[in-house]
């Protein structure tokens, strides 16, 4: 998505480690103007498919998942993190490897807010090694549900998780996917 | 605001403990129905202010934040969480209270997200003490702000923390108030 890659080029910080800094337009703070753009963009890539629901991860997932799901009108569902394995049998989880906190932790959703037979978008904000999006792909297939694709708002495609993704047959929509940051200098895929 | 008490009433748990349970359209699992009609009407209810942003603290309040910064047209922040006092001198913070889990945590923005002489537009999913609005009120005045108001999706009135900054001079505009909900009977203020 253009603007969202002139967004990046104009606003985004390299810092050491690849670390993408976006927090001024994506994260910490917000640009609606681009957040609006960004689902109707996921809404047409989409189009083709039948959405039930729209599944993020708190708390970065939530802005993006929340204005997507405004733009295809169904409801929005998020998994909760848990520093451990705390988690009752009302829900269903999934432990994520954090690289950037370097702990694993629990996600998990409410047996109620999951249905079989579901169609289910999941959404989140960075794509990077795909641990998050594979949580929550684990989490639709335990509640019985159908993952009809993933979006992302910044998939980090040298890290190979968005690629893997596909390569196992998922629709994956990364609306910018950076190839290199290399001397800090962003190249994205065409 | 009528569909959100209609809402409450037909979907809402009442717990031991005064504890009003809405995760099934307005918290864990969202519905982006009333999600867009609760942010039309703040943004009705705001009108004659002029908003340059809108502030909410993670994660429960992002969904709603998001949906009533996409309708003002205005960049969303929202405020993270810390367990104890860790935050640098590079953020906004202010200590809260939580009565839910019995701690104080400390809430923090970056500085670079918040400028003097801003008109801030502060919500949050549920006022009931106030305490997070108070600690959101202190961040805001802390950057030199200006606080536009505060909107929440639920006030518990008899916890009198909407009142009290009321008495203060805040306009404060919650879309349902629940004035008692003894013996599990939810009574709205008129």
């Amino acid at each position: 998505m253009k603007a969202l890659e002139e967004k990046i080029l104009s606003e985004a910080e390299v810092l050491p480690g690849d670390v993408l800094k976006v927090g001024s337009f994506l994260n910490q703070q917000i640009d609606t103007v681009i957040l609006k753009q960004m689902a109707e963009e996921v809404k047409r890539l989409f189009a083709g498919e039948k959405v039930d629901k729209v599944l993020t991860v708190e708390a970065s997932g939530i802005a993006f998942a929340t204005a997507v799901a405004l733009e295809l009108k169904v409801p929005m569902v998020f998994a909760k993190k848990h520093a451990s394995a705390n988690v009752s049998g009302e829900q269903y989880s999934a432990p994520v490897y954090s690289f950037t906190h370097k702990k694993t932790y629990e996600i998990a959703v409410s047996k109620a807010y999951l249905s079989a037979g579901e169609r289910v978008l999941i959404a989140d904000d960075f794509l990077a090694n795909g641990n998050a999006l594979k949580g929550l792909i684990s989490i639709v297939k335990e509640a019985g549900g159908i993952v009809a694709g993933c979006c992302t708002e910044i998939e980090k495609g040298f890290q190979g998780g968005g690629d893997a993704l596909r390569a196992e047959g998922y629709k994956v929509e990364s609306l910018a996917i950076v190839e290199s940051m290399e001397n800090g200098i962003l190249k994205f895929r065409p």
